[in-house]
């Protein structure tokens, strides 16, 4: 079975390198050949909004999933009426617009932060008057690693902040006094099996995720995370890994945002666990049983971004793994990332402390 | 840094599976494109005695290793004078010649059956009377997986297994009465370092390894092996993952042969050990540090051979991990492999029996 990879950035590539194994070939597409998927797929090179190209590309697999959410929709619906689009095309729809993902968080009934859409100077005085301060304006569309946001503290930020983002169409938020940010990511089969990793604690630095720590053990949460999943999985008739991102308020959870795709804080899983999120995701598309999510230990994850230390320099460090993403250093940009399996929560989190120290010392 | 593998066989792309996240790219020469390792590198091909076309491939990568230890040594000592290779020539050399394999294990002190060469009818008769029987009588190069080699039970056999196998240089060995074969896989460093994966135990059928187990506890065999190695590791001046094979008779080793090169007895350490033979093959051939041998569990490998079950039914055995080689079925054929890791050797073994049985079931 071939399965084609909308997108070939490091997603994709660890996707092949999980499916690969399993017997299962790749085919990609980007704007570019020069892809991290490159070394493990054939790409076809094509704008996202090529119809002609993007149909070619779907004739020459069997099923087509996506390493980026951002596909226009357009091309997404044109791709699903040639060969199966997993995730489903609704799952992506609600995924790019924070409006549509907050009415499917709510409709589900998973707790989310207050909100109004926003699309004029008075819009959003009126919707930090409804929600309170402090809040965040956030573009609707395109937003990732802290990009198309901006904070208002006080009721006079509301015009910078438009000011920044106006134009486009926005959403205002109540701030979340977080005490610690998780993520859920949990995989759904063709059959309807679904397989739950646990909840994972993530760290962002500058709004770009830094460190993951896996498990963050608490039985209510998880059973939370859990079923809030599970109902997402059942209304958009999901198939594949899905994650979802929560700020934990005061005991609660409050979704952020959800993630239709193998995501960044489920990396930790490739060493992990028994079975990595890029091998689940592609068993599920593949229309294979998923695999066992249990842990062979406590795992941290730590992003490495910008610059790119000396592989020797990494391997040295006794039971680290690297995973470099082929691509060019530029500033904010992720370039790989490093894993460790400990015994002991502590010693992974110790451990997970002097990394980050080291991973600046290398870099 | 990119790394020729001469070989694209299974293990050139397991290699290259493991070795695309630490950075590292990829070319391979075999005499076919259609070869497991096109799914994860650029093949080049060719003849493995065209000396041009090995020398233009050579001057396309920065260093050179192997996945077939059987390339003509003129070949190989072409490509030494173009790039560095690892493991050395001289490793291969005498792996290819069973003769010069036993002599140099003699000469490092490690014990083996005894044996001599034989290149006459006459020749067998007294390598008999010297040796006793019962025996084996082997061709000196090109024998695997139990093939090129002839039992002598009995005086009046060695007429059959002469006219089997005359005609090229040979080598009779005494019988060994083994209880148990086991085998040693460990990488050295370019830095001298050396890392030792445990004992493994090999069950084979009709001549080709049908499971593996590791660890084998036996701390005096474990320390005897690992001693063997360190002799072979300096006197070949080796680089890479070395796996030899022994008998045990009466509670000692006595080898068998030698692998230089990642062999099918340590596939279990891709989910098994913090850092698979592959990882760690590549690790030293690109001069990285080598990485942790620590094991995940008790691990066990089962064949696919001649015949390739569904992945869909071997994946709905909780816990399997299925390598798919991607290669055609033919009787005899290695297709692939499954891998399970356990918290018990009692379960483990179960496992693996029961594994066995639906393997038969599920081809």
């Amino acid at each position: 079975m071939r399965i084609g990879i909308v997108g070939a950035g490091q997603l994709g590539r660890m996707m092949a390198l999980a499916g690969i194994p399993l017997g299962l070939e790749f085919t990609m597409y980007d704007r570019s050949a020069d892809v991290p998927g490159a070394a493990v797929a054939d790409v076809v090179t094509g704008r996202f909004d090529d119809l002609r190209a993007l149909a070619r590309f779907a004739r020459g697999v069997d099923v087509v999933t996506f390493d980026w959410e951002n596909v226009p929709a357009a091309s997404v619906r044109a791709i699903a009426r040639i060969r199966p689009v997993w995730p489903p095309p609704r799952a992506l729809e609600a995924a790019q617009d924070r409006l549509s993902e907050k009415r499917l968080f709510t409709k589900l009934g998973i707790p989310v932060a207050p909100y109004a859409a926003v699309d004029s100077r008075e819009g959003l005085e009126r919707a930090i008057a409804a929600i309170g301060l402090p809040g965040i304006l956030k573009t609707r569309r395109l937003g990732y690693d802290g990009k198309g946001q901006a904070r208002i503290r006080r009721a006079r930020d509301a015009g910078d902040a438009f000011e920044l983002l106006g134009g486009q169409p926005l959403v205002y938020e109540r701030f979340v006094d977080f005490t610690r940010e998780v993520s859920l990511v949990a995989a759904r089969g063709r059959d309807g099996d679904v397989a739950c990793y646990p909840l994972a604690e993530n760290e962002h630095a500058g709004g770009i995720l830094s460190v993951t720590r896996a498990p963050f053990v608490d039985a209510r949460l998880q059973r939370a995370a859990e079923r809030n999943h599970r109902r997402l999985f059942r209304a958009l008739g999901y198939v594949g890994v899905l994650c979802v991102e929560y700020f934990v308020e005061r005991g609660r959870l409050v979704a952020n945002e959800m993630a239709p795709r193998v995501h960044n804080s489920g990396h930790w899983s490739i060493e992990g666990a028994e079975t990595s999120q890029f091998e689940n995701h592609v068993r599920a598309v593949a229309g294979l049983p998923l695999g066992s999510t249990a842990l062979r230990g406590h795992a941290a994850m730590v992003n490495v971004i910008g610059r790119k230390p000396g592989a020797a320099g990494l391997l040295r460090l006794p039971g680290l793994h690297w995973h470099d993403y082929g691509k060019a250093p530029r500033p904010g940009r992720k370039l790989g990332h490093v894993t460790f399996v400990t015994a002991s929560r502590g010693r992974r989190d110790r451990v997970a402390r002097q990394l980050r120290r080291r991973l600046k010392s290398l870099t």
